[in-house]
């Protein structure tokens, strides 16, 4: 609440400021202290989270908004008004992106395009992608509410699919994923379908395409995911990259027998085996300083009876970090232990990579504007990875990009619990709209 | 082979003395060397192979002959003519137990029952049973080929749905399990309608119950399931027991969260407080000196992706011992190291005990009249446990019980790799038949 009301009252205080001219002003000009509108905002939020909720549930029950669902298509319709509200035409792509342009004043620049996602995780929350999506269209309506105009074209868009593999990202980038060909999406609706439904156009998904270079850059605002700004107590996190994963399938074999008859010697356990993967691969990753992380998530017993003795586990290991030479180095580590364990437990064990994505790292220009931005808001900064996938990884390969994450309470994410104080997205959204006129401010000098 | 030409060269020398009738011979007779028909055992075993055995399929394909299923029901009309052939006149009682009985001379005297079961698991092999139920056969046309008469009538039972809780057998000494009002077999069967698909009547089960008391005793032929015999290279195992059984639920609760963004020290993971309990259930049977198992064969992950930390584990805990005290011991060492695990994982961790058997203990003085039989025959002898469940566990309930064992090559069973040596398989019927006549010759002599 104070930090609404500190918004506010400086605001007020932007008034005067606001009727200079950017355009106008000199080498160096101070940016005035503009303000998005918080509560708008919040309504925005809020609004966009009957979307996918459970029938007679509240907001704190999160949603089930996925890609091509009735609920995927009916917040798109309420997303596309309220870009209207601010002005924007919103067009949809073949790609089934949302997009809207506010035209700057030098028709030679290319533009700055902010966005994110509305589609969720089954049993997700209100903030993942949401907040980056609402917060752009709040900045394009402050620009038109206090009359600012921009050099360059200010872009809206809201990408389809992000929770199945940015998918419409991925097209806007003109690498559309393998996964596109899957038959169904999370909603187990076919993904050529499912993009007729949300009014895309499977046979033209190259008319989505943006040429590398096509953009000044892409901005995404979006909550971090972890509990890492949370627990320093830090509002903005500036984000150094998109992290690299590898995903791993692990296939134990040992012998299946009966759990009665079968002596302890004689055994040839597979789920000892994999209980010794687990712990590796938790040791393996504690042990290296840094902040990347690895993880057993998945795990499967055959035959899976209380009273026989496992012959085959199936287990993945991801392993994620910025540097792809750490994660290829801690997926070398595990593999190595893995030949000790299968030897130590008389199982056979292969160790697969099936699953990589190259890390997309942000711009470091963009990242100083970003923390300048927010020095004059008085927000405290920190870097940070994401260790999330986000649409900013597609934009990457076509333009500069950064990111300003936001703190997660408790770093709950992909999760009903997701929460994100209102105050600290109201801060999310006025240092994303700060950064914005910084480097419209900045890069039309460069160019005049 | 050798072990079977053994046999028919001692049938040949025993024609002789079979001429002499049991009754007559004075107070320390000795018993003529008898021998089964080796070949009628092992024609009898791959005619029974043939019920469930996949189409095309061969005897080492095994059996899926599930309790119920259309296998099972052939199965059994094949092994009453297999019992007519032997001169008995079979029976199905209220509980599916087909049983007949040869009569003895001495009608004050309780009947010698021996059985096993004919069904299986699903891709089982072709012996766990089924030897038992046709030496069984075996040995009563052995009798009526041989002119042998005894004191006692001797009684045949093959009991049914031995799989699903030893449902036979357990009827028919009145312990009829809860499990009976499953709704469905392991033939996905509901249990009253299997039962009346096999000549039983659920509406009579009580009429299938024997008195306890009623029995002079049993005895049963099995193949071990274990490797011990193999390993050791001896014949005849001497059963002490069939164990006592434990099985727990352990529940891990844990925290989901997004393994991309969520910090290794933050985490609170399930999955890794599993595998420091499936480690530890190993190291403590281990450690302590015995012939007890301790088994985790189940094991399930929530949500189970492998972007995901695990939130929740839930796993079995199996546990066997002869002794009681040892089993419950081993599980109070195994829950107290979980509540240390949970407080290292930052955990919860709930361990509930939802299975308990208690263990039947094999009669001395019949085992020490297997032993005796084996002797005769020049066979080696080892006690050992049986690890696995058996229908002579129920039998012990009305009566004294013993069990005869023969090696499992290399430990296998509930496979289609179960594989039991025909020379074994005859040396096992051999001791049935000699210990069978040792009991009669030497109660009936008690008894005058």
């Amino acid at each position: 609440m104070n930090v609404i009301n500190r918004r506010i009252m400086l605001q007020g205080l932007a008034t005067l400021a606001a009727t200079i001219p950017v355009r106008a002003v000199a080498k160096n000009p101070r940016i005035p202290a503009r303000s998005i509108n918080a509560a708008r905002l919040q309504q925005a939020l809020e609004g966009l989270s009957k979307f996918g909720r459970r029938a007679g549930g509240s907001f704190s029950d999160g949603v089930s908004r996925v890609a091509y669902s009735d609920a995927d298509v009916a917040s798109r319709a309420y997303a596309m008004e309220l870009m209207r509200n601010a002005g924007l035409n919103p067009t949809i792509d073949a790609a089934g992106n949302l997009t809207g342009r506010r035209p700057g004043s030098d028709p030679s620049l290319k533009p700055i395009v902010m966005g994110s996602h509305i589609d969720s995780v089954p049993g997700g929350g209100n903030f993942d992608g949401d907040l980056g999506s609402m917060a752009a269209i709040e900045v394009i309506h402050t620009l038109k509410d206090q009359q600012i105009p921009t050099h360059h074209p200010i872009e809206v868009a809201i990408w389809s699919n992000e929770e199945g593999y940015t998918m419409g990202s991925a097209a806007a980038v003109g690498s559309v994923p393998a996964q596109f060909a899957d038959p169904t999406s999370k909603a187990g609706i076919a993904a050529r379908e499912g993009l007729q439904r949300i009014g895309g156009d499977p046979d033209r998904l190259e008319s989505a395409r943006r040429a590398p270079g096509s953009i000044r850059c892409y901005l995404e605002l979006h909550i971090e995911q972890g509990g890492i700004l949370d627990q320093a107590g830090i509002p903005i996190g500036v984000v150094d990259g998109i992290v690299c994963i590898d995903q791993y399938e692990v296939t134990i074999e040992g012998f299946a027998n009966h759990a009665g008859t079968t002596p302890m010697p004689g055994r040839q356990d597979a789920l000892i085996a994999a209980a010794k993967m687990v712990q590796t691969v938790n040791e393996i990753a504690r042990a290296e300083p840094g902040r990347h992380v690895a993880t057993v998530g998945k795990l499967e017993v055959t035959p899976n009876a209380a009273n026989v003795i496992p012959g085959l586990v199936r287990h993945t290991v991801e392993i994620r970090d910025l540097s792809a030479e750490k994660v290829a180095k801690l997926g070398a580590a595990i593999a190595k232990r893995a030949d000790q364990i299968a030897a130590q437990t008389k199982t056979k064990i292969v160790m697969k990579r099936y699953f990589h994505l190259e890390p997309a790292l942000a711009d470091p220009a963009l990242q100083a504007k970003i923390e300048s931005a927010a020095a004059n808001l008085g927000l405290k900064t920190m870097h940070l990875p994401s260790g999330a996938g986000h649409d900013a990884q597609e934009l990457a390969k076509i333009g500069p990009m950064a990111m300003i994450f936001v703190p997660s309470v408790n770093g709950v994410s992909h999760s009903p619990h997701e929460l994100t104080r209102w105050g600290d997205c109201a801060n999310g959204a006025n240092v994303l709209l700060r950064t914005l006129l910084e480097i419209d401010r900045d890069s039309a000098r460069d160019a005049t």
